[in-house]
This record gives structure tokens, sequence and C-alpha cells, in this order.
């Protein structure tokens, strides 16, 4: 909070109003007092305009309960699990993953214990969901519920296995160059309409400069040096934009990723928020250590 | 899938990915080999253009739910119907049906217990919801769900007993005839804004001709012949319509239920998706036998 | 229902269908039966058109839930209180209170349990959420679900310790006199835009006279009359305007509750809809009498 002018009237009235630490931090004076209660810390914070008033959908959850360290228990994870619309509107989690069976639960992934949680997806390729105690952001299962399928509003149904797919992914494994084959075979997919699926729209047509607006994430599709620059170059600088290819490794690669995975639950519309508050606080438990008890 | 022109060089791209049966089965060669897992059918599925890319809202939970035989299990049945919000806002489905005792839950409906749910409705007249492995989209329990009461946007305490209610069903109980009392007095109140309740617009606003668009349904409600034909006739073809009138029996005829039925939970707006993931997964329990353990 | 005029024929029709008690009912002869189900009761009152077919978004749980009575159980509440989104998108309640501990729950506030949620809060100032029994809706349950937070999209992390608060805040402690430190140093804020939080209208731009539209309650907080007469002076009458100050105790002024309250949950935009049917339960609940069993 920038140190307002008060006049001295205004002071006496937050004095007279019982304000005084209020009156007092105003007039840049900082009281020192034992902070007991959340309530009293979130508050405090408020005061001394240390909490952010802006940033993604869930900055409020971020704020109240993830920086206050409110502890996440298993109790309420283990609700998400089984508790259908807990990320926007769809089928519970366990309905398709509740057992290590790949015969009967996709991925061979149980969703329906913590052990299970953890343990991950136990078909081949086997596969953590993330790594307790860490930020989870771009790890499987947050990543799965955040990240929309791209082109934008392609069913979950529509094959990511398309000769365009796969010279993608192979284009990526092969070291992502900016060679003769890139820049005929793969580099117009990017800027050509229905080349990922039925009735949509161009990749640049939406990422097609470092601008945003109007290109998302300031991600620019229609260059090898655009491509490999990243997303944010500019909110984050150059050095520190998102790489979206990882040179040998389409499947750590945001643009794979994006062409390849689609959004839990199925069917979720890519309007709704990505931050959804229980995505935030399933975060919050991940960082917390995914304790089970 | 339609067989894609692949170049050589994509081919040999693809090989390179070691997407061997994608290759192969894009060249038109099958690949036959022992499915094992649900994720790997789904995937072979997909490659094989086998999964339907468009259909009603619930296609992606059909695809990998329904069709994958997934089993619905009563613990989920169960949580749907404790749970508020489950099938779009509203509160849970047992708040009104959790007792077989018609003077403490509407019509005598026990929705807190598998038995209960399996046995409907006990206030005379007695109904079942449904018919244990077949598809229920038509019985009481899912239309419920699903179907908008008509006109759209009437509130669920506007009387479903009005003077022209009435001359609907009693026109349909006495064999839906095209006479001159039909046309007199019956067809006229189809094209009459408000005829069915308060700022309402006629019926034939929005189901006037056989075409879709405009006509929902290609229902054509101003004619007679065009009631009689049914909905989705070009779409179906005229011998497979789906009969909106079945004479002499109201409750079976759709365009009584539309008028008389209110869609539950009480109070969701008509613009909620009509297929919820979880009444799809309602649905495939029941066709399932709508087992209780 | 306005007695309607029916032709012979439609009282005839009305008689063959069996509608023997609408058709006496609508030709303004009572018939006394007697009521032994709550869908009978439904469906009679909906005949004698007793059910209002307007009001706020809630007046089907109205007509249906509350005044048919259903005993709204502890079990449901709890299933509220521990269900995320129960009440719109966001986190589940007993996440941030969920323990009398102050230090570790939102104002010591545990929501539990029964006894928790009728306990209130317990950091101090020690307050109940409500009086069982008692019609709910400005008491601070129910408000905080209700009542979005002024100026309109205004996030919750927004200081409500700012000068311009303190000083309405003092104002209304003072006696909320019409004078001139009033006229100077108050009233102003109310018709300037960003007074209580960045990239907010001023209130008069949406409370400025007592017409409805385009003033939102009929509030006309740009005068000291306006203020002190109230909301909905001409829907309800000038005696019966809702006061919206009252002098000497800010707390129960809706100005400043307004002011100084975020909707629960954290971060729900302000625009889903504030008579959500499962708040609506709450408030059945404690009307009832908030038995715990």
């Amino acid at each position: 909070m920038p140190l307002l002018a008060l006049t001295q009237h205004q002071f006496t009235q937050l004095f007279k109003a019982g304000c005084i630490a209020a009156a007092l931090s105003l007039g840049g004076v900082q009281v020192a007092h034992a902070q007991r209660t959340i309530a009293e810390q979130f508050i405090q914070d408020m005061k001394d305009g240390k909490i952010s008033e802006a940033g993604a959908d869930d900055h409020v959850v971020q704020e109240l309960i993830i920086k206050r360290s409110i502890p996440i228990t298993y109790d309420y994870i283990d609700m998400l699990m089984n508790t259908p619309n807990a990320f926007g509107p769809g089928v519970a989690c366990t309905v398709c993953h509740n057992s290590n069976d790949p015969s009967k639960s996709y991925r061979g992934l149980d969703l329906s214990t913590c052990k299970g949680i953890i343990k991950g997806s136990t078909e081949k390729p086997k596969r953590a969901l993330f790594t307790p105690g860490t930020d989870p952001k771009r790890d499987p299962l947050i990543r799965r519920l955040r990240n929309n399928r791209m082109p934008l509003g392609l069913g979950f149904e529509a094959s990511t296995f398309t000769p365009n797919h796969m010279l993608v992914k192979q284009w990526i494994a092969d070291g992502a160059k900016n060679d003769e084959h890139f820049n005929k075979d793969v580099l117009p997919l990017f800027s050509q309409a229905n080349a990922f699926g039925h009735n949509t729209p161009a990749c640049t047509a939406c990422h097609m400069s470092n601008q945003e607006p109007p290109s998302f994430h300031e991600l620019n599709l229609s260059s090898h040096a655009g491509i490999m620059l990243g997303a944010d170059s500019v909110a984050k600088g150059v050095d520190k934009a998102t790489k979206v290819i990882i040179p040998g490794n389409p499947d750590d690669s945001f643009v794979w990723q994006h062409l390849a995975e689609n959004r839990m639950p199925p069917g979720i519309a890519p309007s709704e928020a990505r931050d959804h508050p229980n995505t935030t606080i399933l975060s919050a438990w991940i960082k917390q250590g995914a304790k089970c008890d």
C-alpha cells in the first residue's frame, strides 16, 4: 500500500474509530504486536499491503489458504477424487481410475486410495503423477486438470495419432532442428486450419507473434525462432521465457503435451476455469508433502 | 478415418517415431495384436477411426466409459443421489425423495437406497423409474433429469392443470383425431403465445416445420399431419421419426410429457447441459443391470 | 389462478379426462377432500393458484421444500459443509473452518460439527452465525453466502481498512449525521470511482436514485436523505424500506457490511446465483431449529 497523505482530520477519525494500528501504520509508523490467529495475520497483511490484488483465478485461495499453510488433509483429497464435478462439470475421477489393474482402470491408475495417488500410473510406461513436496503445476496430475487440448475445442475422442501429429512428435524427437524437412513438412502445419483435427483453426490463429494481445501467451508458432523462444518472453524476459520444445523429448515438450493430452474430467469445456479452487487445493496438498494422514 | 495419402517421407517418419501400428494401419494394412488394457483398446480404436467425433454432449463419456463397459458401482450412484449439484445446480435428490412414505417424501420415492431406486414411486399411481438392463433414456428417472418443461423457461410452480393443458391431454386420450374439435379448440393452442403459461412463446415459435434449423427437432406442431409425423423425420427418415403422440395414451406421449413434467433438480435452468456426464453414468448403471453391489 | 371462462365443451372435456377436481375447481366449486401426501398437496395448491410464479431464484425450492416443511436433516447440512462447490464453485467450507482453534481455523469457527456450526466464531469478537428457529437471511452465515462485496468485482484480498473505509465506518459509529464532515469528507466518496478499491466504479454508478431500473434496489447513495431512506422504498413503501444505515452501529449497517464482508466461498464470482438452492436449504434447516439429529 502506498503511503497515503492523510489529513489531520482523517488521522483523527481513524484513531477515534479504534483503528489505532491502521492509523499509525498509514502514518508510516510500524506497530509490532504478536500475531496469534490466522485471521489476525490475514488482516495485518491486508493492512500492510502484502496481499496481492491480481493474478490467476485462484489468487484468493492462494492468499487465504496456501500462504497461510492451512494443512490440507487427505480426507479432503479423497472427497475430491470421489465427488462428481469437483474440478468442473464431470464424473468423479475414481469412476475411471479406481484400480491398479489396467484391464479395468485407465492406465492402471488408482485414485481411490492415497497410496494409489502417490504410486501413479502402473501400466507401462509407468509414471508418477507428481513429486510430493514440489510444485506439481507441470506434472501430470495437475497438468491434466488445467491444460486444454489444442487446437481448442477438439474433442477427447479426436485422434492424437494422425500423420500430422506424428510429424510434430518425430520432429521434436529428432532434435527440433531448423532444417529443410521442418520448413517444408512441419512448420506449415502450425499455420494450417484443420491440421490437427476437423473444424479447427490454425495454431497461428491464436499464437502468431510475441505480443499479447493478440497472441496468447506471447507465443509465436509461425517460425522456428518463435517456437524455440517459447512463451511469455516479453512478460518474463527472453531468458526466462517458458520453453515449449525440449529437443529430443516430445513428452516433456508443451507443444506436444497440448496436442496429445486431453483435459480432465473428460468432456469439460475449455471455457471452464483452469484454476479451479479445488485444483489449487490439490496442488497445495502435494506441495505440503502429499501426506496420507 | 479415411485412408490418407502418405508420402514415403511421412511414412518413414511415422515408422521412425515408433508408430509402427499407426504407419501400417494408415497404409491400409491391419495389424492384429492382443489388446490387453482399456487404455490400449481406446488408443487402437482411435487409430482405427472407430471413435465417434460428434454427437450428444456426453459422447466422450460414451466412448470412454460406456463403450468400454467400465462397471458403474452402486457406491457412485449413491454418491450421485446424495450429493448436491450432481446433475447440475440444485439440491441433492434425496432431500425430497428419501422415503417410501408419501406424506414425507414426494411420490413415496426413496432414492436413498438401491432397493428404493429400483422400486420407484410407491404413491399411486405406482411407477418404476426404469427397467434394469434396458436403455432408460425415455423412462422417468432419466427423462426427468434431461427433458426441459415446455414452453421453455416456464417455472416448476406454473400449473400443469390449466384448461388448455387439459384440452391437449384429453385430445390425446380420445385418440388424437383430426376432427373439428381438434382443429377448432386444440390445434390453435400450439400457435398461441401464453397458451400454456404466462410470458411464454407459442410452441410453433420453435417447432414450425420439418427443417432444422429453424425448427427444433424437425418438429412441426402447426398441423395435425406434422404433429403425428413426429420429430427428426428428416434425420432419421419418415418411417423412423420419433412419435410425439401415442393416441389414447397421454402419459407416454412426448407432447404431454413435455407440457406436464418439470426437469430435475427443481429450478435448474433449461440452458444447463441435458446430457450431464453424471446423467450418462446413471444411465449406464441402469443399462448394466442396476446392480446393488 | 383467475377464474377462467370455460365453455361447456371445455368443461365436459375436462370431466371426461378424469380431471374432476380441476373441472369443478375451475368452475368455481371448491372440492373438499382429505390431503394425504405432499405430492397431492402440491398439486392441489397448484390448481388453486396458491403457488407463486415469480420471485427470487430459489422460489421453486421455497414452494417444494420450505413451504411443505420437508425436514432438512443435519446429515445433509454436514454434506454441504464438506462438499466442494456446494454453494457455487469453490472449496468446501470445512477446508478453512474446521476447528475452534483460531491459530488453525479462520475465526476459530468449526463448521465440521453441528455443535460448531451453532457455536459460531469463537475468536474475539465471538459471534453466533444465526439464531436457531429464526430467519437467518441477514445473519452472518447466510449473509456471507449471499452478499457480494461492494464495489462489485473487488477481490477478497483488497483491503477493507483503507482510510476511506474507515471514514465511512466512523461516520456510522458517530451517528450518521448530516453534518459538514459528512458532506465534505464522506458523501463524496460514494460518487467517486476507485474510492474503495482499484478499478472500481463509484457506488452511485449503480445506486443513484429511487427508481429501479436503473438504480439497483432503488437505493440512492448520492445524498444523506437517500442513504437514510434505504433500499426498496418504492417496492415496499417508504415506511418499510430496508434501512442500510443503523446510526451508531456500523457492523449492523448494510452499507458497511457490503463494503467490509466478502462473499463465500472465497473467489466466487458475483455473477453466481445468490440464491443457490443449497443456501436456501441451509436457511430452512436454521428456520426449522437447526437440529443436530
